[in-house]
Parts: C-alpha cells; structure tokens; sequence
C-alpha cells in the first residue's frame, strides 16, 4: 500500500474520519471525483470462519457481509465463505490469511491470544464495554488504529464485523452460589473470562462452537458458555446442562472480527477497498441487530419449552469475579507497553462512557422498567 | 421501479434479508455475476436537511452519508448537501424531495406528523425502544416495511440514518418538581412527546435547531429540549437556561432519517441502489456512536466549565409523563387501521426485546456499576 493510499484507510477507519467529516471533507471528494473510471477488473476471494457453515448469528453474519460486499461491487468481489474446518480448523484461519491460503477470515479476536495477549482487548473485557460502547471507542475513540497497529505484523488488515451484545454467562450442571462453585470446574470459556474461571480454580478450555454440546454432553468439559439464547438453543445446550446464568460478566458486548490479507486488500482499487471496509461495518451492527430480534424468543422457547432454569449470579460471586478480573487484565497488561496503550486506551473511555450512560442509557432503562426493580 | 427490482430492493431492506442470508443468498449471488458489467453512468444529486450545514452529528452525519456514498460509488454518485434554509427552508424538505427539487433529504420522520400522525413512530416513542431495539426492529422485525409503506404515497425511499441514543430531557428555567410545573410552559419539544406536553397543560412549539438559542432567550419559548450535550453545548443553550434534565423519557433512541425521490432511486443500476442503502446503514450507526463518544466530553464541560445544574426528573412526574404519554399514542392511533398496524408491530417487538434486555443490557448496566445505584 502506497503511503497515500495507507493515510487515506486509516483516516476512513478511525478518528481522523471525525476530523475529516467536520472540516475537509469537500476538499477530499474533490479529489476523488478525478480519480479514473471505475475499473471492471474482478476479483475471487475466499472467506475462512471459525463458525459452522450458516451458524445463525455467526456463520449467518459472514455470509451477510460477503453478500453485501458482492452486491454493492456488482459482482467485481466475488466471495466463497467456508465454514469451520470445510478447508481450515476453526482456530487456525488466522495464520491461514496471513499465508494467503484465504484473502478473509471472520472470527474474534480473543482466539488468538496465543499471539499476543493484547488482542482480547479487541473482542471483550470482563465488566467493561457495551457494544455500542465498544463501536465508538474503535471507530470514534482511537480502537481502530490500535487494532490496525496490532495486526500490521501478522500482514492482516482487521475490521470489526459483528457482535453478539451481552451474552449470557453459562450452561452449568450445578448452582453457582459461591466463587467455590468454579474451583475444578472445566468449561469452555475464552479470552480474559477463561483466565479469571483460572484464577477462580477452574480450566478454560477452548472448544470450536461445533463440538460444544458433544463435549458438554460426554463429560469432556463440565460448563459451558456459548453466545445468548439464539444461538445456544441451536446448538441445544439445554439438552445438556440444567442451569442457565445471567448476565454474562465476562462478554458484555463482544466483537467478532473480519480480517482481510493487507497484499490482497492493497490490490483492489480504492473504491472496493471502501466497500470492503463498509460492509464490514454494517455486518458489524446487523448481527448484534440479529441478536436483539432473535434472542427473546430463543429464551422464551428455552424456558416455557424446555423449561430451562434461568438464575442470576448471587451478588457476592459477581463481585469476587470482578475483583479476579482486573487482576487478569493486570497480568495481560504486564509490562508490555503496546498493551497498556491498548488497555489505558479503553478504560479511558470506558470511563466517559459509563459516566454519560448513567444519565442516559442506564438511567432509561431503569426508568422505563420502574415497577420491575433490577 | 419494475416488480423484480422492487422485490429484491424490499428484501434487502427488512426482514427479507434474514430469510435470504439463512437459506438462499448463494443462488441470489450466482444470479448477480450475470448481470452486465458496471456502467460508468454518474449521477450528480443535491441533499437538502433540517440541520444547519456541518451541525455537529446530524449535520455532519448528512455529510458521512454523502461521502460514503461518493467514495463507494467511486464518484458515480455526488451528492451536493445543503444545510437548513439554503435552498430548501428546513420543515419543507419532504415536500421538496417528494416534488423532485432534491433528490435526497435528511431530518426525522416526526417533523412530518403533519402528513400522516402515525410517521412519529418512526423516529421515537415516549418510554418505547433504545437505539439498538428501534434498529432490531426496523431491520429484523418488519419495521422498515412498514416505514416504506407509510412514505410509499409521498414518492419517497426512507431510510434509517443516524440516531441520537437516549436524549437528554430539556432545559428549564425553573425546577420541575410536579407535573403541574410543565402546566402553561411554552416548550420546543417535537412529536408525541410534544403532544405529552400539551396533555399537561403547556404548549409544545417546533423551532428548527438553529433558532433555539434566540427564542429561548428572547422568551419565545420558556424551554427547550434538543438532543443531548455534545449538540446543546454547540447551540450554547447553558447560556439561555438554568437547569439541564435527565433522562429523555421522551425521545430514547430518536432514529434520523434520509428519503430519496423514488424516481431518482429507481434510475440507479441495482448496484448504486445497494450502495445507497447501506451507505445510509453505515451512517445510522455512525452518528450514534459519535454521540456515545462526545457526549461525555460535553457533559463535563457543561457541568465543571458551565457550571450547569443537572438534575434527574422526579419520579411521580415521570409516573404521571407515562400515563399522559399512553394516552398520546391511544390517539394518535384513534381509528387509523394503518396506525394500528405499526404501533401493534412496533409494541409487539419492545415488549419481547424488554424481556431480553432486563436479563442482558440492563442487568449489565446495573452490575457493572453496582456502586452507584440508579
């Protein structure tokens, strides 16, 4: 990517579009309207997931994004989304788009912390941001380029590409009233949630979504937490597990990703590279739409069907959860300066945010439900 | 627009999608790649607002709209934007859309209500849906359908594009401590919340945003509400009024509109169409995470720089602003079967998505701040 081009992308992603909007952008369309004829050349890309083919929600929401950037481009994008394992595993389509094995990849960011630790910062925290939250930091707080500069080593170029809002916090085959109800419990939880079910005494393992209800079923692991209950009466959890807790503490708004090769997305002209980048947007805000549409029902099919026992964690274990919380997002922290930047980044936001939400968000939806107290 | 256009422009819009994208979207791909190369046709359209030229989030909003759409189209779509008054006086833009004078406007559905009462369902309701509901409900619940139906007869495309997320509740130059303090108050305040307060004895008046200022303080009006403080701050209303309350019970996720002259619409090729759309999608986004971004930066300098009184609007008012507010929209829906048609749908959604919410987002918001209750 040549330098102008470069400053061009980052400026559409992050902040400096907020200048931009407010000042310059008659000068930049100005520019643009010189720029050659539309070029008919097209392009073949493939799409690797780590969620099974058409998974609602997930899979769904990569097929959206590549329907949606094949239409605007009239067909100059074409692209095949595969599902998990159809041509690479579920958790090994990162590396697989920095070969060149695929030009995309749709996932989250958490699964490949084994990379470096900081990029659980870009799919969820324990205790902190809501989606919408979320979406302004990266695209109006600064995220953006700092997930940018996070990728640039690995030769990937990610955008934020879908997310599930608050999920629920589990599938559980015994009551959780003390934080001792987690000590040697095995269950599939990723990110920095795992890392604070570690320090609870517990073992995150990591399973594809696929092979959760097998797992959960054959003893393999013990609990389990997937998304909400859109895609967790799919996978039929209830069929496995009694409990089902609320809210879900450790991914309060999580962010699933696309990522695209950085030599692919340079060769297309500039035009597809914006339709590229803003489809993703939008794929980034229909599935979470997705999910507020569909979750309620799933919930109410899960408890007058399947009568599921939906509980609320006691207050006690919330708040030892949180305690175990800041100091697994202390650890990953560290002392790598690259992730305190990230971190600083967030959590200064995020305390804007939740100042303004208390006299917003929070304080409406408290209000509108007055006569039923949370 | 032929019927096979239309058909495929309405399945993109609302619920459609979501069938498509489970089952059919690789049969509509392959269709797509037989269609003619991408014509180089330009087309050079003029966008008339309610907001004063650059206005901070909704004038810069029209402005992200327009861009977007320009750089996508790679300069196939220009798209000129006037601010309110320029060419076109701000409460007269439907009309100019609808009679070709622009192709495209932006401003919100409840300015309208002049035409068709039901059209204030389409930006906000009194204690009904967040931002995120509103959209889950035009996009995945049938919503947008109905939208499109009500402007149908207008010869306009209405689109979603922007939000403002949970308003602030006005300012006032006196406490309001009963409901009897809103008795005889001449208020700028839009819509049905508008009509709430003319229930209560005052008397509701639509001033365009850029003449707050000077009718608040030339007493024209005794109060005012406008957005929130990023947008407050900017027409300096602090200076023109004394106290600043909290929560918007009246606007909780007000969604901005643009439409577009349906004949102007139907002359794009299906991809330009495509781009326009989620263009708008992108923008509607776009515009509500700038306010959860700014809004708390205002905020401070409104209560540390301005030394503003903030205050929170007792609880038996807000008790006596619901029942005023139901009665409201029992009358706007009176007898108009069409009326009941989108209020039925749009309640049916909040009240499933309520459900959902008091286990996610409010139980998260609740918890996360556990410290501070509300």
């Amino acid at each position: 990517m040549g330098n102008l081009k470069r400053r061009k992308f980052l400026q559409y992603l992050g902040t400096g579009a907020a200048g931009c909007m407010v000042g310059g952008c008659q000068e930049e369309s100005a520019t643009q309207t010189a720029q050659p004829l539309t070029s008919n050349e097209t392009f073949e890309w493939k799409m690797v997931t780590t969620w099974p083919k058409n998974f609602p929600g997930l899979g769904t929401g990569a097929e959206f994004l590549a329907k949606t950037i094949q239409e605007m481009s009239n067909g100059r994008i074409k692209i095949k989304v595969y599902g998990a394992g159809e041509i690479v595993p579920a958790f090994e389509i990162f590396d697989a788009v920095t070969a060149g094995t695929a030009e995309m990849g749709h996932g989250s960011a958490y699964y490949w912390k084994g990379k470096n630790a900081a990029f659980q910062f870009f799919s969820t925290v324990p205790f902190g941001m809501t989606v919408n939250e979320m979406n302004a930091w990266l695209y109006h707080g600064g995220g953006m380029e700092l997930w940018q500069e996070a990728y640039a080593p690995f030769g990937l170029v990610p955008m934020a590409a879908g997310n599930t809002g608050v999920q629920m916090g589990g599938w559980f085959n015994k009551e959780i009233n003390s934080l001792s109800d987690l000590d040697g419990l095995k269950m599939r939880i990723p990110g920095l949630g795992g890392e604070v079910l570690r320090l609870a005494g517990g073992t995150p393992v990591n399973v594809p979504g696929g092979d959760l209800f097998v797992s959960l079923q054959n003893g393999v692991i013990d609990a389990t937490e997937w998304v909400g209950p859109y895609n967790d009466l799919a996978f039929g959890l209830h069929k496995a597990a009694r409990y089902y807790y609320s809210p879900g503490w450790h991914e309060p708004g999580t962010t699933l990703e696309c990522f695209v090769n950085q030599e692919a997305f340079e060769t297309l002209p500039a035009d597809l590279q914006q339709i590229v980048l803003v489809a993703a947007r939008v794929a980034n805000q229909d599935m979470m739409l997705e999910y507020v549409a569909r979750n309620n029902d799933a919930l109410e099919a899960l408890v007058d069907e399947h009568k599921v026992d939906v509980r609320r964690f006691p207050n006690d274990v919330i708040e030892k959860l949180r305690e175990l919380s800041e100091q697994v997002v202390a650890q990953v922290v560290g002392d790598d300066p690259f992730a305190r930047k990230i971190y600083d980044s967030y959590q200064r936001f995020l305390s804007k945010s939740k100042a303004w939400y208390n006299l917003s968000e929070r304080a409406y939806l408290n209000l509108r439900d007055r006569d039923n107290p949370l």
